[in-house]
């Protein structure tokens, strides 16, 4: 009967004395004078389950001690359950071949590799025990986004990756062209003629969904995004790459409390879904990538989260017995060490800052009576700083116009924006979750090139 | 108590002659002299709920009667049930707030509007039945794909968006960069040195995830991707766009038969799923929008989907009695005219079209036996021609390496492509579904256009 690895770990009792067949990989292969033993995955499962042959057994016994790590195999055997060894079961093989065989030169040997050497072969990295965890993570992580937000009616939107807007004040932006740039129409000014590129103007990739997701907002009440965006700024840090995905949830008639809430409720949602399903990646990231990581996820469960505005966070850094690099100021925005210090040693819990001052956030955040702050919240967890920011939108059609002049928002791109306060507009609010943020907080893997699969950042697009 | 007219809907005993309150928008408004009638829709489900409102128990009444289409509301009331009405039940309001008005220019009026001028306000459109009725297909059956392959274990992998390969040959690419378009950096032989480009070399946006998800593949077994693609292909039909959503699942271990089985199991799950889900929604695609619809639909369920080889199909189409204006040949692609006879009149059925001449295929696609055709299939489905398309991909190194000379397929770029059979490789299949192809499938639209909340064709990129 053909199987795979994780439903023999999953149903052990099922195919205990079983015959059974497997298709995967060597992870190692220690042969002996007359047996040997071969770590074999199968990629269904974290765990490697090990495989036994004998000389008595086998035909080709001395073509098996020389299989090398990396080779493809088909695997017949017998289950036997082990419960006095380390590992719970082993196959007893009746038959071995090889289907792929794997040189000398195979990269992945079994030993440990720096995680620099492992992004120069990103495309067989996945077969190590960090990566294979990190993103498994990742596919079980997404999926349990989609479901929360399913499972409660929001509309999953697609909102568009090239666009024309040029005036959200996200980030740089990279241009999307098919024009031949050794030949480049001018117009009769001379400047780049735009109307001759394909779709007829300048265009980009999206920094954000959030604008196109409002109009849906306002049509469906709750939606949310799920897709890549991307930033085209030359900043070469652990946190930032050039393409990532996003997730947006918008929701109309909500306020910036059921904004911070729905965010609370999402985040819990995913971390008690990745212990559910992933228990022994859990087990490994805590163990091998950052200890205490289990704890401190738990921890993040059981309580609900701290909130404080800006104001009286900015109050509680000038307070702090605590020598910062930065000196905390009104008005200004916070930095790393600062975010340190309200989760890790204020709070001891993620925390939402609320209420931040308007010149330092978007135009289309909403205004407080007070003129002076905006009804936006950043969610810092500890370990891992900003994990999500997000905003009351601004619904008064007078006051959003005149903010965008404020901040030299150009209004002739964005009528179909204003159009959703002229036509019905109402209260809502949405906030924007990176999602590698997310994998990186849930794992403990610091470096966010570590878990995309095949990672841009400036000057590298490989693969 | 706050509801949705969703949670009406479905558990109406539970609302009976409670007071309930609603936030939403109004779909029609129909004063009479003492009382009125108001279309209520807040997002949530595809139906409206009736507000009767009555001048003795409005204060405002006068008001009320003047609230215009589109406005958004908070409407308290009591819900009654009216088993001997046209609509199940209404809510008797005690209480009507205009929350944002709608002015009389709001585009969206109770009346038939084109599509053509439907898509010129597509931040609006999605407030009209129709586009309703898409866009939440589109959520739930994006989640439905997730759910198959998740239920299955397969991986979730991001691909990435903008790649430096150039040679994956499936259609024209567009062109990603930050240069400085007005002052283009160039190297000594006066050519653009796209060394100063933001990835120091060229760089597109990305017509495939394949050749990456075969990597990941070779990893975790089976895995899928579901991502944005482009064409920068300057075709204005119905059925193109330039920015697409595809899903891409590729299976280790797997033959054109596994992955034939894998794709005819993926789209009857998501038939079924929203025939569960959305039963108000695909009532109203086969009454308006494709009549016999839900029997296309429901016969695809209960049903195996036919098979029949290129070759065979070809000889199908020269010996049917039927006028093309292509004449089938062996050796050559065949048209629209020669899918819809083979799905609707033929076979009657979903088909699969296998082993295709080697020529007008891929050159990652496995040679068969006969040196002539590739292990390849086309899925066609009555009504909308090709839905899918794979194949079982070619693990040998030697013969993939003749197969990228003959196709003028450049080696140096995908020498990581060329690992992944040089180091365990596998017998292995996969295919692509572009995504709106299965929703217009679904719901019977017939326009690519009407499936993308703001979709992207030559000369057009607005929102």
């Amino acid at each position: 009967m053909e199987t795979t690895v994780k439903n023999i770990f999953r149903n052990k009792e099922t195919f205990e004395n079983k015959e059974i067949t497997l298709y995967g990989w060597v992870r190692n292969n220690r042969a002996q004078k007359e047996f040997g033993f071969i770590n074999f995955h199968d990629g269904t499962f974290f765990e490697s389950i090990q495989v036994v042959y004998e000389e008595q057994k086998l035909d080709n016994f001395s073509d098996v001690q020389k299989f090398r790590v990396g080779s493809s195999l088909e695997v017949k055997g017998v289950l036997v359950l082990t419960p006095q060894a380390k590992q719970p079961f082993e196959i007893i093989a009746t038959s071995i071949m090889l289907l792929g065989d794997s040189p000398e030169d195979y990269p992945i040997q079994p030993k440990r590799h720096t995680r620099e050497f492992l992004r120069e072969v990103a495309h067989l990295r996945v077969r190590t025990n960090l990566f294979h965890a990190v993103f498994r993570l990742r596919s079980v992580a997404a999926f349990a986004v989609h479901e929360f937000f399913q499972n409660q009616g929001f509309i999953y939107t697609h909102t568009p990756i090239i666009t024309g807007n040029d005036g959200e004040g996200a980030g740089q932006m990279f241009n999307v062209t098919t024009l031949d740039l050794n030949h480049l129409p001018k117009n009769d000014d001379g400047e780049i003629d735009y109307k001759k590129d394909f779709f007829a103007k300048r265009t980009n990739l999206t920094v954000t969904g959030q604008l196109e997701a409002e109009a849906y907002a306002l049509a469906f009440k709750n939606v949310y995004t799920f897709g890549p965006t991307f930033r085209a700024e030359n900043s070469n840090t652990q946190r930032h790459a050039s393409e990532f995905w996003m997730i947006e949830p918008e929701m109309a008639f909500a306020d910036l409390e059921k904004d911070m809430d729905n965010a609370e409720k999402m985040v819990k949602y995913v971390i008690q879904y990745v212990f559910d399903k992933l228990p022994e990646e859990m087990e490994f990231f805590n163990k091998f990538v950052e200890k205490g990581l289990k704890e401190k996820l738990l921890n993040v469960l059981n309580q609900p989260f701290a909130k404080v505005s800006h104001h009286k966070a900015i109050e509680i850094l000038k307070n702090a017995n605590e020598k910062f690099e930065n000196q905390p100021e009104f008005g200004k925005d916070i930095s790393t060490e600062h975010e340190k210090y309200l989760t890790e040693k204020h709070f001891k819990s993620p925390v939402f800052v609320t209420d931040w001052p308007k010149d330092i956030k978007a135009f289309y955040m909403r205004l407080n009576d007070d003129q002076e702050t905006v009804a936006a919240m950043d969610l810092l967890v500890p370990g891992s700083g900003e994990l999500i920011g997000g905003s009351q939108r601004e619904e008064r059609l007078d006051v959003l116009e005149r903010r965008m002049e404020e901040m030299h928002v150009p209004k002739e791109d964005l009528n179909w924006y204003l159009d959703l306060r002229k036509f019905g507009g109402c209260k809502h609010a949405g906030y924007g979750m990176g999602f590698e943020r997310l994998v990186m907080y849930l794992s403990g893997v610091e470096n966010i090139r570590d878990v995309i699969p095949f990672p841009r950042t400036p000057k590298h697009c490989e693969f």
